[in-house]
């Protein structure tokens, strides 16, 4: 699976989260891109690589309840109505669309009532809205609040999170997460210094062991289920 | 009362509905202002201009469910937090914020089943969320669908409503109306061709006539009105 990670931001290096985000990136299947950067959007060759993708990450900071204006200059120019539905051809269709979104408020103000009084799914409608017109298939959104107020052992885990978020099977079932760490696990320990793989070892067969007891538990809990059903 | 039109359009010239609209712009008590033809923003005078409207129209084609980039990169650099609610200062607040803007779609695209999938409203929630957070008061919006399929009496029709949405007192009433046109009629009849103006003379004495029957009518309404309730 290709990801590319399209990430708006006019100040990258003043960024603490983008630049966290960045040093999170999964080492393989991921393509990164800076649309600021960009002196001038090359459209052919972005419509190219969308094209490439299986799926988009938009990344950015919400600015007055939107990405910042390098994305919708982004939306303006590379997604021209040609591409994405013209001759009723949708090169986009069955990709999927996520959104990274950082801002500096609590989730909880993100509601009615809240101090931004609109959830970000209200926010985020009119890019969901051009998904949709793309035939896409939209994920849930991986907001982050706060950024600087977490935690380390809270950093780690987002690490694992957004690596998740760019390149696990979705729907994000407990079946798809399974898989995305058995796949991974391996890895991991081989990465560890000599002194530290035995626990890395042990961890990967307890995962293992733990991954099949749940599996017979599944099986079980359905026998369960399918006499009640009768 | 002063109203300051800010257009987004990246190719304002090639627009037929935008230079319409230009065209049909009151005489006075309107500033109008093409935000792509700025190279660089001038933060501070665009924030001064801002204090010194009463209403900010907000003009533009609806480019993926939203604004072109243009009008983000003004939210994004004019609308400072420090400006917009630093301190507790409100320097907008009490203002009116209207939207002005223009689909190739027919009305009935933009609900729940249509083609585009989503309101206006749905589509305008980041905006609205902009003046709620600068206490400003929003008015309903002023969409024209498909402005090349218009008729010539309907563009005529549209001049008038325009020229309302800009400079009329808000609600949009009969009073309100009435009053609009009260304060207009003898300037309009004055600029027509000596030939006409005896007919100009006569719909204005006929306006005034008519409101002033209308005013009685409204008077009987209310009396039967309040005999009702008691």
């Amino acid at each position: 699976m290709t990801t590319r990670v399209l990430v708006a931001h006019p100040q990258l290096a003043d960024s603490t989260s983008q630049q966290f985000f960045k040093a999170s990136l999964p080492k393989t299947g991921v393509i990164w891109e800076h649309l600021d950067a960009q002196p001038a959007l090359d459209v052919a060759r972005e419509q190219a690589q969308l094209r490439q993708a299986d799926r988009i990450i938009l990344q950015f900071p919400l600015y007055w309840y939107a990405a910042p204006a390098s994305l919708k200059q982004w939306e303006d120019t590379v997604l021209t109505r040609t591409f994405v539905y013209g001759d009723h051809r949708y090169p986009l269709a069955g990709k999927e669309v996520g959104v990274v979104v950082t801002t500096g408020m609590p989730a909880k103000a993100f509601q009615r009532g809240g101090a931004e009084g609109l959830t970000l799914d209200a926010a985020l409608a009119p890019l969901a809205a051009v998904a949709q017109r793309a035939k896409m298939t939209w994920l849930p959104t991986f907001a982050v609040h706060q950024f600087s107020y977490l935690t380390e052992p809270q950093k780690l885990q987002l690490v694992i999170d957004y690596q998740r978020y760019l390149t696990q099977t979705q729907p994000d079932t407990l079946a798809n997460r399974q898989a995305w760490f058995a796949q991974r696990l391996p890895e991991m320990v081989q990465q560890l210094p000599a002194a530290q793989r035995p626990t890395g070892e042990l961890i990967t067969t307890t995962f293992d062991q733990q991954r099949d007891a749940l599996e017979e538990l599944a099986d079980t809990l359905a026998m369960i289920k399918e006499t009640e059903d009768d």
